[in-house]
């Protein structure tokens, strides 16, 4: 496992920049923005973090005294050598939405003005005090980071406070979950469109009474284009659902910007579980997974993406706009790397139109490198290697690099599951966990191992699902044998960096649940 | 149903060039590529060709003497007055793939010569006389029109030449179930990757040997880099399907090349089947769709894409290359059409990275067309519209309709079933039809009537499956009422062209199948 290729998709969040920036060639050692650690609820010493990057014993860490929200477990261990640190991070938080106490008859009120810079650290320390609790949100999120830890740690202490700033924009409407969010926000909302006999009242509305209006009765929006009669209606969960999206594009750009003054080295792919009034939503940037056993049945709440997964639509950009990739690519896919003296002849291949295979004469061209290759697990995304090892003109990349990451952006598929259709007991979860685990189990193992493992646990134990994700980490590591790790049926265990939530979801069954 | 809008993906082949193109503004009147008909099959007389385009009685077509391979069945009727003329079309053929009898010890022998010239309607008398008969493949298809029945009647004439010109290129591959398809052609076959001491023999090798060489043991490809040590193995099927995708693709580009001559009205969506050596392939663009039932199980055998399935592939495009859509449009979606006197405030909107909604403050761009707009079956892609009734420039739209086309065909899913698998009843069907069934009839209502039907059917009657097809048209159309036509549940009935296969799966159980 030590050779294992990491997915290159896994660049989501920051990884295309890599471990180079202009900024660092002008300043050869930029400050670290923030040092190696562990996550914060583990609450570790310097000497034991110290001791978690021991490749030799490769000691599992679980949760000490403190008690994660819904008193999920959590496990974890660091890979075999692949990396001298553990690049997973994680991240659990119980974050309050705050409604500032302005004045909402006022014709320029908006619920959270978008705040003109950034979160920053600066923003932990920023709440203002004349902020009133009204809303929280859970959050529990796997980072699994490569080419350095940096963007791991900097996503794991930021991400949950870039989705916070995002719901703060749409929190007056989830505040009341039987309005429909309105097309259009501000004092000149166009009611005429909704009810004829109101447009008098048009101007000098309050935004609360705008708000009302629209949620009503939609109806036809204008009369200037008569075919767009039709005006679709937006679920407020529709509104959670950009949020978190727009909370990873910003985490994106944040990470983009510290890096013109700080060194922050890597990549990382993010997996996100928000809860909020009652609803778990769940989204996923690369290959770690999330799963819920539920009554004995497993529903997979996340799909992972690959090269492999999204070769077309890569293939697609690469085609239309090769500039992006310095011209130095193809975008075509060969079965293997296509050699000089093959030009003339026929070969295999396929481009971004075909999932099938056909014959095509090598010209010169097809010699550039392949933009994706390899096979299952190996398959990379060339594109980021390059970037990683190449001396290709950094501003060029800089100025594409959005594209790029944009793209990969649009892969991310948000899940929503509703918890209050359902009665939980205490021995239904969510797994989340990062590939280290899912390379070596599969999913109908680890529903086994979980199931099994909390049906001989008290059921009112506070530490069975940490205890259970022990139990998970260790299967999936396994002993270390003469011939390396080795996990039941002699087969090989995972050399990577292994993480682990279990979270229980009775606690998701009421409106707005208190965390344990 | 008169009013429903087509979906606008429906332009797979050939309709963003639509009812107009840069030729016809030279000669206003170019002469009709192939005048209007109906399936060949059906063996109208001009007559009945004309009576079946009643748009008051809508009679239901059905196969008279001849019968179809497999006896399969099939039945149509024309739409209740959307358009003049039935504007879907079908084929059917089983379709014979020959060798050429050159002498493959050639070293510049490959089994057929990619054709410089395209087919054309000779192509159906210029099949070689010395060519021997060696595989064949069966062949069914649905073609829904829109905006003129020409392409729809011009994809029902070619697109099985296409198919088997892809075809006859691997033939001598697939002649050989056990040879996996080598990476490499030609007489310089690098052997040498595969057994290092054959490296001698590498030249003046029978591409037959070379074949045989590289399928044996294909190894790491070359030295030059050697971390590219992986070969993917391709299936044989795999070559199919490639061959049915370039087929498309071929089939789009030699529309496009008849209209420089020809009228060739209107665009088609394309759902065909192929038969070949005991594998279905189902190869779907548009919305059409494809339904296996089989001991009472029912699988779908096609996904229908439609703009809204693709929105966030075709906002990416607009997004990536504006000018593609002569920057006329804007690649946001918004519930409605913005108002001018909404510039400046905040609206719901979502890119192509979003699947959920949030608010941005409407910019003087934003009031540009949308690119997609819409819900459900009435979701359109603009573009489409734009392009059938606009004055833009169309010289500009010739040289990007490829890409667009190019995006579109990438869409196209194939589905590979093997019927060898499975020992099939006489009951066990694959349904085929054009959207006007399925807008009306889910998928278990067109299952429980078919099999309702065929159970109460003598299982020798050839009859049967167009008798089924035949019952299936009718529950779809219903009958005349005052207040239009009506199904069962005094359901609105489908108002548009229908068009169904039902295809018995028993007769694809053996290897090589003869046409019943």
């Amino acid at each position: 496992m030590m050779t294992r290729v990491r997915s290159a998709v896994s660049s989501i969040i920051g990884g295309i920049m890599a471990s180079g920036s202009s900024a660092q060639e002008i300043r050869p050692d930029p400050p670290l923005r923030f040092p190696y650690s562990r996550p914060d609820f583990l609450a570790l010493s310097p000497d034991e973090v110290e001791c978690s990057a021991d490749h030799i014993s490769r000691p599992i860490l679980i949760l000490k005294e403190m008690k994660l929200p819904w008193a999920a477990g959590y496990a974890e261990v660091i890979n075999a050598g692949k990396s001298p640190l553990n690049e997973d991070q994680a991240c659990c938080e119980v974050v309050e939405l705050r409604r500032r106490p302005a004045d909402p008859s006022s014709p320029s009120y908006t619920p959270t003005r978008r705040r003109s810079s950034l979160p920053s650290a600066d923003l932990l320390e920023s709440i203002d005090s004349s902020e009133v609790k009204e809303l929280n949100f859970h959050y529990w999120a796997l980072f699994d980071g490569h080419g350095g830890s940096g963007a791991a740690v900097f996503t794991a202490k930021f991400l949950h406070l870039h989705i916070e700033e995002q719901l703060q924009e749409v929190l007056e409407i989830l505040q009341n979950p039987s309005l429909q969010p309105p097309t259009c926000l501000g004092e000149e909302n166009p009611v005429h469109h909704l009810h004829p006999s109101a447009r008098c009242s048009q101007r000098g509305l309050s935004r609360a009474a705008s708000l009302r209006g629209a949620a009503g009765a939609p109806g036809p929006p204008n009369t200037v284009a008569p075919r767009f009669f039709m005006e679709k209606k937006i679920k407020q969960e529709s509104l959670v659902v950009g949020a978190i999206e727009n909370a990873f594009k910003e985490m994106d750009a944040h990470i983009a910007r510290e890096r013109m003054l700080y060194s922050v080295s890597g990549g990382c792919t993010a997996l996100v579980v928000v809860y909020l009034l009652g609803k778990l939503y769940v989204a996923n940037a690369g290959d770690s997974r999330a799963l819920i056993i539920r009554g004995g049945e497993i529903i997979p709440m996340s799909s992972s993406f690959t090269p492999e997964s999204e070769r077309q639509r890569l293939q697609f950009l690469a085609h239309l706009q090769p500039s992006l990739l310095g011209n130095d690519f193809t975008h075509l896919e060969f079965p293997r790397r296509v050699t000089k003296k093959e030009v003339g002849k026929r070969m295999l291949h396929r481009d971004f139109t075909m999932n099938g295979w056909a014959y095509k004469t090598v010209q010169e061209e097809d010699l550039k490198f392949p933009l994706i290759f390899g096979e299952g697990k190996k398959v990379r995304w060339q594109l980021n290697v390059f970037l990683l090892h190449s001396s290709l003109d950094r501003d060029c990349l800089l100025s594409h690099r959005r594209v790029i990451s944009q793209l990969m952006m649009s892969l991310n598929k948000l899940r929503v599951l509703y918890l209050v259709w359902y009665e939980h007991g205490a021995d239904d979860v969510m797994i989340l966990a990062t590939d280290g685990l899912w390379d070596v189990l599969s999913n109908q193992e680890v529903a086994e191992a979980v199931s099994g493992f909390l049906g001989n646990c008290d059921p009112d134990d506070q530490h069975r699902y940490t205890m259970a994700a022990q139990d998970l980490v260790m299967k999936a590591r396994g002993v270390l044998r003469d011939q390396g790790w080795r996990i039941a049926g002699d087969r090989l265990g995972s050399g990577d960096d292994i993480s682990v939530f279990i979270i229980p979801l009775m606690h998701g069954n009421s409106q707005q649940p208190q965390p344990s």
